[in-house]
């Protein structure tokens, strides 16, 4: 079965359990206005990936390992929508939940997502309690205090603010979480493979950057020019977009050689490759291809 | 050791985790004054008295599911405070956190709260990760859609509602999950549990309908008004204040009977009735003493 089949199908089981009767219908309705259509579902495809290439032990415990991700992740970006944070009226492309609802619903949205992402896990745990109970502690320590999305956007109010645990928090966390939860429902140690998602929540960082630089508003379908406005540090910003290109493209080939040894390691290289070409945005893919100069 | 040192010493240790270094520092500190000073701690006192005479099999996991009841019945007090829906200043006699801080970190106050009510739980869970998923489980069934306190609040946006469903959701999920959680940590069946935590969650119901109507805003440290306010149902309004009082006294008779046979059934019997005294606002207290009347 394709991974986005698998990730479809776990999602939406989720968001109708959750909507099913008697949940007072526009709850329910937003709940799965908030998940769908989806964007790339990356931080699912890559836990089911590390699962597949660890030997996909729990194929259940897997799917709803990577469902959860992506919905904390949609939780997420409800809740960072909201007026009294970046006031995003429009949001992959339609208008945002607070916006197609209205604020106390897009607060519920994303309270009930983040509650529903740990029932998801739960609820396919029983074959491994032990390991479910592994996939939630990692999946609450990287999406709460101090080292989770939560934390990451805590660091915005700050007047002085630790850079390193900022980005580690604000972007790497999911992408670690998504490594860690799939070698755990494949049934491995998931401390080898927090350098991947490391890596890999790098690159989205970086990637984002040139997006928000290179793009307009409607074809990205979310305002841009939001880190100028909030003050953030940028690497478009730093290095310029070929030298940011330059810099996505080595974040990707550290990931690549980062991968532990595993029964699927080829074609999980594969895969991180072929998503490394989808992120770099299509106006700087003939950038940054010059070998790196050592030193830089 | 009391009930209450138990409790407290859970809680803050939650609390210590979550708002560790590197956490940025505000929303750190937003957490411990989202939990403190507690008010009566209600939901938690029951779950470990439940654990207790259920014969308390797993301490520290009742502990930590005490914590993590109320951690989340915070974290929906700090999102049930904002401007969007109650729009209330005060709280426990304080300001409310988006008052003390700002209204983004109020978001994610109790964003980050809900996370750690799991996390607590996980944490704690190694001696027996089946109950502890369950659990998790309980915990989710009970603050999410459709069944939970978000789905109570969610209620407050239809235009048509499920009057049982708003009622067992808003009022009822968090004292139903006391007791199963409770059951569930002391090595039990959680369901024959149920229905006691259901007769508490109604008579704290009408118990706060009462001191709404008996009490003044600086006596209860939040605005008094609200049901009205938002054309919310009443039991005062519908009964009287010596009608609402009798049907408080008689619900807490039903709840006594229903404690399931378990080796601490007669001092949970007490600590109800202990509780039942204690809710009762003071002006209300030498009302509906009189038996029911059969039939009413």
């Amino acid at each position: 079965m394709p991974l986005k089949t698998r990730i479809d199908a776990a999602l939406m089981a989720a968001i109708r359990e959750a909507g099913a009767d008697p949940a007072p219908q526009q709850l329910g309705t937003a709940l799965e206005y908030a998940v769908t259509p989806g964007g790339a579902r990356i931080r699912p495809t890559i836990c089911l990936s590390v699962a597949m290439a660890c030997g996909d032990k729990h194929p259940m415990m897997a799917d709803a390992a990577a469902a959860a991700l992506e919905i904390m992740h949609c939780a997420s970006l409800v809740h960072d929508d909201l007026p009294s944070f970046d006031d995003a009226d429009t949001r992959r492309g339609k208008p945002s939940v607070h916006k197609a609802y209205n604020e106390p619903l897009a607060v519920l949205t994303g309270d009930s997502l983040i509650i529903l992402a740990f029932e998801t896990i739960a609820r396919a745990g029983h074959p491994d309690p032990k390991a479910a109970l592994d996939l939630i502690m990692t999946l609450t320590k990287r999406s709460g205090m101090p080292f989770g999305i939560c934390a990451g956007q805590g660091w915005e109010s700050e007047k002085e603010v630790n850079l390193s645990a900022y980005h580690l928090a604000k972007t790497g966390a999911l992408f670690m979480a998504a490594t860690e939860m799939g070698a755990i429902a494949g049934g491995q140690d998931p401390e080898p493979w927090v350098e991947l998602g490391a890596h890999i929540g790098e690159a989205f960082q970086v990637a984002d950057d040139l997006r928000d630089a290179l793009m307009d508003e409607t074809t990205l379908g979310k305002p841009v020019g939001q880190d100028d406005l909030h003050g953030r540090p940028n690497a478009v910003t730093e290095l310029g977009v070929d030298g940011a290109t330059r810099r996505l493209r080595n974040i990707l080939s550290g990931a690549i050689s980062s991968i532990p040894s595993c029964p699927g390691e080829a074609s999980l290289a594969l895969m991180v490759q072929a998503t490394a070409e989808k992120i770099i945005p299509e106006p700087a893919r003939h950038l940054g291809l010059n070998p790196t100069v050592p030193g830089e």
